[in-house]
């Protein structure tokens, strides 16, 4: 790490750091969740507002990680937070059918064709668990399989091949792992030839369409058809994972785009406008066998909800998430699509050969080229640049231009970031680049 | 079903019937939880406040459900209302290390000292699931016991044995169910003669001190010693799952009043204020196996997380909620648990024998007595009594009274219900048995 930062970085944040070693005195490396850890300690939050997070030492970082890129609109929008507000008054917890859930799936169901039939959850671990269940339910198989560095959630089911290397356990106390099947991302021969091998067995295959904890590195649509075509002749479901992509680069889901035929698509993150949210949907012909009063208790999947499932606050947020981006129209895509085309072309000019940045529309992740990679297909390959550099350079903006990506993970443009926040970038880049070189 | 209830209810829920029919329309047998379904259609909420929900046909029920039991202050209190509006300025999905999570983990710390490690997950099948890839991890042992009846949220990892019939799988799809022992719950001999079988390999027991949705079933303490002490003496963790009766009774857990030493012990519902939460906490020794600084990863426990977990604003309702009931101090309890004391000795004299009002504290549930049970013990017990009778008692107090129970599932008091509501009830129940002798 380079010095210079994390002398300036702890000089600003000296009440996070005193919080901090609170934190870890009362909760496991001081984080609920293991990515939010980055050395030498977090900055702990106070709040948030538009572009910002503000940490308890009051510093001010512009934010493209946006709640695991779940705000496209920025932090507490205005009409978002009013209607959030007025839910308040109508009760947070309903705890059995209520009216909100029914309009935001209409909004849904319309956008993405294929949600014929939805079941909402609190989270995305959730979704990809139930959507797994279902999917063993209906073919009477299985074997799931996923791709290299795909990641689906923490559950039990899909915890295999998330982080380099591919070939060691992901935990501890999993027991499940040698029903999970792994693919090469993006190598259709490959994958082809395991699932071939596999075939008999095959329930699904679950693939998110841009990998995101895996490197933001989209899949081609010449994968994605050569997959989805062998599940369909296999009668494997083809379920795809859009709780990254689902209304994060049009009105609508990513598979839409490509002319795919997904069987079952997960959602989360920007249907829920930031709140809890997990969303499995799909065919009715499949999503039915979910039906407790239509399949008896051994012939059924048993999924979904959860206490909090389809609760009125995350069902509110989702609908009036979805009617600004549905008001702003196109203007909105486009924007945060030529956003990211910039940026990535400003990063790449501005490294001159010695990074990739990866992604699409407004996702975007700077690789540093090493281990003689010279191109960003899939997840290994990502796992093969250098890391550290790249956690040095995400570093030197929190700490000297409070600019903040959560180190080593990619970032997102929503609709509050401006064409100003680019230059900043830039020039925090040079910056960075000058440093480095000293 | 009584012919008279079905027609007043239908009646008055015609809104609710036509926003139903949409319902299904567009999700899984209408619901985003299997047990929110009722016959002939659940009503359709549109607001809740204090102690009503109310439908969209402006019908009111006061609410002994309460959000799945969480909202032990009632709907929507107003302390608790106006932090959470604060927190909406402050925005409400950081991301990231936040403030709240701090304060919250102090509180709890405190009022539980097992909870000497915190991670917070967003729902209770999260960290019941989080809790049983602890054990394994710790133990490298497979085997997890949970008892009949037992119910821990959705997760693969403990879904075997949760409704009758108990020998039969509780969904298609499942693959684990091998590892899952169950025992019959309160049976302390049968239970320790099946875990002494399984010793070699048992990483877990997990418990609830209150069968939930089992049927509201209280464990002996004699029970609960007896499998601690089977547990630590064979090296495996034993496990309160406090989800439902965490600040229940009195602010802290059950295990505490009893003199258990769980290893660790989830909680949610009450800590989140009806917030989406789940929390795993326990001994420093186990929780910190999924430090990920400190283990490698095959070596750890991959544990929560979730891009929702440790949210600024179900932190914020957890907060407010634990300082309301804290500032109400004994009386609160007192009084809760006096209801729930009166309540038991009005049914079980109205009912004249033919039911047995089982619960403890606040919590109780009418069982009416068929096939030979002559008292409530265990799942089975209740599983066997008349349950088509239990659901026509409740439907008709919704049909006819304005009083809503779910369905076949128990009831809760809250700070917001009043001596009133125990009359409203007794006169409801009243005219049930009059309408049912007709």
């Amino acid at each position: 790490m380079i010095k210079t930062s994390l002398k300036a970085y702890r000089k600003k944040t000296k009440k996070s750091s005193n919080l901090f070693k609170k934190s870890k005195k009362l909760h496991v490396n001081g984080v609920h969740h293991n990515i939010r850890y980055f050395d030498p300690y977090p900055f702990v939050v106070k709040s948030s507002k538009g572009k910002f997070l503000i940490d308890v030492d009051s510093n001010k970082y512009i934010d493209y990680w946006m709640g695991h890129w779940s705000l496209i609109l920025g932090h507490s929008p205005k009409y978002v937070k009013a209607n959030v507000k007025m839910q308040l008054e109508n009760g947070w917890m309903h705890g059995t059918v209520s009216k909100n859930s029914i309009d935001l799936s209409e909004k849904i169901s319309k956008a993405v064709p294929v949600a014929e039939k939805i079941r909402y959850a609190s989270t995305g671990t959730e979704a990809t668990m139930y959507a797994v269940r279902l999917a063993r339910t209906i073919t009477k198989r299985n074997t799931i399989a996923k791709v290299d560095g795909g990641w689906h959630g923490y559950t039990t089911d899909l915890l295999k091949t998330v982080n380099w290397p591919f070939n060691k356990s992901e935990s501890s106390g999993l027991i499940d792992e040698k029903h999970i099947e792994s693919l090469p991302f993006n190598d259709l021969e490959k994958s082809l030839k395991i699932l071939k091998s596999k075939k008999n067995d095959l329930a699904a295959v679950i693939i998110e369409p841009v990998l995101g904890g895996g490197g933001c590195v989209p899949a081609t649509k010449d994968y994605l058809l050569g997959i989805e075509e062998f599940c369909h002749k296999n009668n494997s479901l083809f379920i795809l994972d859009e709780i990254v992509t689902g209304f994060r680069f049009r009105y609508g889901c990513m598979y839409n785009t490509m002319k795919l035929d997904p069987d079952i698509v997960t959602l989360g993150k920007i249907v829920g406008g930031g709140f809890p949210i997990g969303v499995i949907s799909g065919k009715s012909e499949f999503m039915n066998y979910a039906n407790t009063s239509e399949f008896s208790k051994t012939t059924r999947a048993y999924i979904g909800g959860g206490t909090f499932s389809a609760n009125p606050l995350s069902m509110m947020a989702g609908n009036s998430t979805l009617n600004t981006i549905k008001k702003k129209g196109n203007k909105l895509y486009q924007k945060l699509n030529d956003f990211g085309t910039e940026t990535r072309r400003m990063l790449d000019k501005k490294f001159d050969g010695n990074v990739i940045t990866t992604g699409i529309g407004s996702l975007f992740l700077t690789h540093f080229l090493s281990n003689e990679i010279y191109e960003i297909t899939n997840a290994s390959d990502a796992a093969k640049c250098n890391i550290e550099k790249l956690h040095d350079y995400h570093f030197h903006m929190i700490a000297n231009n409070g600019i903040f990506f959560l180190p080593g993970k990619l970032g997102a443009y929503s609709d509050i970031h401006t064409k100003s926040d680019i230059n900043t970038m830039a020039k925090a880049t040079d910056q960075y680049l000058t440093t480095f070189k000293k």
